[in-house]
């Protein structure tokens, strides 16, 4: 299996009546895939300003493994199962890193 | 002067004849800007898998003072000319974080 990163960006529109509880369902799950998974390295999502149902989510997996793994987690599977009704619009865009620096 | 981090994304289409060059001078200015600056929180670099002269920048600044103070440093100024026979196009969408984690 590839030891490439996997970075994966992701484009959501949300059922603007449920965005409260669709971000509470998003944050519960980053910070549970990054606390518990060595191979989540790193999960960032934002809201377009004029659009604040618009959401976008960068994605960066260990390598292809961590990425499928991070799929069967209890705490991904509630996350989608509990925004299935939210979630609008789903497109998935593969993307490949250039130069990815954060402060330690 | 707000202390709230300042994220944005920028969409960018390249020449794809100065593509090579572009990622380089990309690749420069996202190191010397993370070490160099500590307003610099993080830059993200990646190209579209199926158009890779495509390229999303996600960037986060500690604050506003820090995200001006990026405009003015040597480096952004040397990445922005050198590379500006090379953007085709060029789309600034500012955006609200709603939950960034990563590894330590």
């Amino acid at each position: 299996m590839s030891r490439k990163p996997v970075v994966r960006m992701a484009e959501l529109e949300i059922d603007p009546d449920r965005l409260d509880a669709y971000r509470a369902l998003l944050t519960e799950e980053i910070e549970a895939s990054v606390r518990l998974e060595v191979g989540v390295l790193s999960l960032s999502a934002v809201s377009i300003r004029d659009a604040p149902n618009r959401i976008r989510i960068l994605e960066v997996y260990a390598d292809k493994g961590a990425y499928e793994a991070h799929l069967r987690t209890p705490h991904f599977l509630k996350y989608k199962s509990e925004t299935a009704g939210m979630v609008t619009s789903l497109t998935l865009i593969e993307v490949d890193p250039i130069s990815m620096r954060a402060k330690p």
